[in-house]
């Protein structure tokens, strides 16, 4: 994606580190991290200064190259996998491209393994793009069928949480349906959820959308519903963490009020995957683990000041505890289909693609 | 309510003024403001200096009181009562006292109106005191059935905006009961909704339960259903702004999809409210005028900063825009009961009330 002109991804190599844009920064300022070690990475996932299920499983491959530069053995290529496991565990594609990395890696040579990860690593961040472009050709005939229906209207989508192109490598995977069907001239608006607590919606999707120029207006959590109600929305897309072979989908905390609201207004709610996000192993979404994040991203917010500084400003009272369960699970039944880089599938159809992956 | 040793109500008459808490510098900072004009009351509703169905009941009535004390005559009462109502046009509690306050004073003598105007204004007040305990001890029954059919759990309550003391002249209505099981011994603990843009839930309601010592846990509006799914929601209780003859509950953005989540899981679903909040009038709670405020409460936050400082900072990008409707309906078929003072009663029977009252 294009930021002032420069074409970017949100990770990539630069001699022996790897860059990343500190998400946590968005949208007030745009600032570059240079990693050189596994540890750094670990923190730069924990920190969320890189996130979006996609670009975790990216960013955990690059910290499987930093964490054998010096040291390529089998004992410590296990020692940094389990680092980078632990950092968070709800995504399933951080697993799965650590899971990949290693075993690449334990298939070659020790002496080669350090030159061989950037590759390894790469291929990884390359097929994320891929992936996202061709989820983006498979939603964007979604649109474009309710465009055919609803000639000189502009087409409402609502999505929840960040998992655009900061999410991804690059292209994004819920967001990327919605640029291909604004470039091919469709008339898109995004309704974005803010997605307390984090607010990854109302700073980063609202951002890059905005760097995008596509239409978009910022609402809280709680108004989605009542722009159901009103008929104020045609279509949910959403991205996920973590997606069962029966289409359960486990997303960003709030997920699954909204396809409640949708499956009650019988608005089509989509899930943007790429297969790496699916999980072959589990069927029940409730098995899923919900990390628990710091009570304190809910009694903090932070902000732009009238100074132009950012800082962050406690908003519930000192007396107060609160919680912050990081994601929910949506059951199938609600999801309508679930857009991946082989096609759009009803939750039923999902077990169809195991065996062809 | 007692905040440090002394009793308080959210208004009240102090000579030929009147007095408020000054609820948007909650929970940070505990200001009393007095009134001496009705455009000041008008003022303090509009910027939700007080807020809250019943207790913007009273404050109107009290600024129809400001609005005759220097001149009675019909013309002015009629000027004032527009003033009052256009303030904030989805509560039905503000047009109630406003319209009993005119009746009441177009009835007699212009020369007794600006002394029998406290009088009346003061009644408002104390019936909503009465209803009030009312409505928490009906509801306090509904909560001590769960205690029983639950013996040694703790009872978790869901609460959505504030329906509490500071929303009231006094006693809550949605925390009424909770009040009243917690005194009566009951083991009470409440998820508080932070309830976005303004935050009224993790300000207000957090901070009047933590005055009463009351157990509770400020979440993201997006938590509740993940919540419930986990069996952690035994109940839901929640006030109204304006609730229809039919049992459509018109309340703070967000509810809906509360009760969307409640009856996904078989939650009881119960709306707190004193009568006057009822509107006869309305059969399809689709009818009514759903306040748009200004977009600016969705686009900044307000908190308190490391030194101590309560700021307001911008939480999405400047090239963004916002939409900031303030209430939702939720449908009578997910609604459990309606309290009242008069007791609980199933939607399809809140007609019965009608002709009781």
């Amino acid at each position: 994606m294009k930021i002032r002109n420069h074409h970017y991804r949100t990770i990539w190599r630069d001699a022996q580190s790897v860059c990343i844009i500190d998400q946590t920064k968005l949208p007030f300022a745009f600032e570059v991290e240079r990693l050189h070690t596994h540890t750094q990475m670990c923190e730069a996932i924990r920190s969320m200064q890189v996130r979006g299920a996609p670009l975790i499983g990216a960013a955990a491959a690059y910290g499987m190259v930093l964490g054998c530069q010096h040291n390529a053995d089998d004992q410590t290529l296990q020692s940094v996998a389990s680092q980078l496991i632990a950092t968070r565990p709800t995504a399933v594609n951080l697993a799965w491209a650590v899971q990949r990395m290693l075993q690449q890696l334990l298939s070659i040579a020790v002496a080669e393994r350090a030159q061989a990860a950037w590759v390894f690593a790469q291929a990884i961040a390359d097929e994320d793009v891929a992936q996202n472009q061709a989820i983006g050709q498979h939603g964007q005939e979604l649109i474009a069928a309710v465009a055919t229906a609803n000639p000189e209207q502009v087409i409402n989508i609502l999505t929840h949480c960040n998992a655009g192109w900061l999410a991804t490598v690059d292209g994004g995977t819920a967001l990327a349906p919605i640029y291909a069907a604004h470039d091919a001239g469709l008339r898109v608006h995004v309704w974005v959820d803010e997605t307390r607590p984090r607010n990854q919606g109302a700073s980063l999707t609202a951002w890059e959308l905005a760097q995008h120029a596509v239409p978009h207006t910022v609402i809280t959590d709680n108004a989605g519903g009542h722009l159901m109600q009103h008929g104020q929305v045609d279509m949910v897309i959403v991205g996920a963490d973590r997606v069962t072979k029966s289409g359960d989908v486990c997303n960003k905390i709030g997920t699954y009020l909204k396809a409640l609201a949708a499956y009650d207004h019988q608005i089509p709610f989509y899930v943007a995957v790429p297969t790496p996000t699916i999980d072959w192993q589990l069927t029940d979404g409730t098995d899923i683990e919900i990390e628990m994040r710091d009570a304190d991203e809910v009694a903090y917010m932070q902000g732009q000041d009238e100074d132009g500084q950012v800082r962050r400003v406690r908003v519930i009272p000192n007396e107060s505890q609160a919680l912050n369960p990081a994601f929910d699970v949506t059951p199938a039944r609600l999801v309508t289909g679930i857009i991946t880089e082989r096609g759009v599938f009803p939750p039923e159809q999902l077990k169809s693609l195991e065996t062809s992956l």
